[in-house]
């Protein structure tokens, strides 16, 4: 997602510590410390507005969810959120995705969400794409044993190529969801991002996949 | 595919012995010296009524086909095809694809196409799906070691299905479509089944994937 530089962004992060971490790496391996309870971790790899995780952090709130982005404007948009709704069990971090073991400890994390990562349509970008084996490398290293990717996109390329890239790497489908709005069991629960959103009111299919790396 | 029956259909089957096989137990371990060469043997399980299997024996003389399906009507409108183009690089089998092992001795076939296959959508008719675990194992038993399955479909529900099945099976998936005919590269290699041209020509989506068994 990129974004027109929001003025007064960086001096609002600063201003908000209770809920921007500045020094991530100083946390590595002591999150349940920083959330102050042993509630399962939750990230969003390129959390982009924040719809999506404050969403879920009101609907879970035994559950702690980390909003992960590398671009500051967007993560300013996800603070005001997080600052309106007063959510204990939020943090962001301001950080690039690739860097993640720097910030957990293996193991640390419980699920990973991925929600309309950028496709990076071009082959020479795939090593960017958010489902390139690197990626579930770094993934898998900070997941718990069998842990999981739960993903989902209105891009039909980054959707089969994902698909592809998970299965290679060795990491079991559990389900797969080809037109998401269509399954009504599944709507109870889903909380949309700004993305889906507008694209789902356009008309515009939203694929999902529930992936488990295998230990 | 359920058709009205052909009057004459079975008739029709017992005088074209040359493609139709009567005894396919005999010839189990043996289908190099039927086709008389050592070409690859791909089949197609539910093969309707043999559009694909023609037009692909057609494309790839040097490939041996085995159309296999357990209507007898629609096996005897393929009949119709491969009599009309004289193909000697296909045979027809009236067999069930559940009992596959009855008639490939293992690692004895080099691909398994599956076509539009009936959906069975409904969770008690599971184990009638051709992508169904008993039917990944029966495939995988035959085919040779990192055999692939070749399977399209227009029905979403059972392509979702299909690609947590394959996968949870412990297959690999190489490469998935989610809208095959806007692929141009593989347009040129695909060779459409009766309902994939009437389904496209309304509109509808293709759904394709390559699967390989791991060994």
């Amino acid at each position: 997602m990129r974004v027109r530089n929001r003025k007064g962004a960086p001096e609002m992060m600063a201003a908000n510590t209770q809920y921007v971490v500045e020094n991530p790496e100083a946390f590595k391996g002591s999150w349940a410390e920083k959330f102050g309870n042993q509630n399962p971790i939750h990230i969003e790899v390129g959390s982009g507005k924040g719809a999506f995780i404050t969403g879920m952090a009101q609907k879970h709130p035994d559950i702690n969810y980390i909003a992960i982005d590398m671009q500051l404007t967007v993560l300013s948009y996800a603070l005001d959120k997080v600052l309106e709704l007063d959510l204990p069990n939020v943090q962001l971090l301001h950080v690039d995705g690739s860097a993640l073991t720097n910030y957990f400890a293996p193991g640390e994390v419980d699920l990973v969400y991925l929600n309309f990562s950028d496709p990076w349509p071009k082959s020479r970008h795939e090593k960017r794409r958010l489902t390139y084996k690197d990626f579930l490398k770094t993934y898998e290293t900070i997941l718990v044993d069998n842990g999981q990717i739960h993903f989902k996109t209105d891009n039909r390329g980054l959707f089969e190529y994902s698909l592809a890239s998970m299965s290679q790497y060795g990491m079991i489908l559990r389900q797969v969801w080809l037109d998401l709005h269509v399954d009504e069991a599944f709507a109870e629960k889903n909380v949309m991002t700004e993305y889906e959103a507008k694209f789902s009111s356009k008309g515009q299919v939203i694929y999902r996949v529930e992936a488990q790396f295998q230990s």
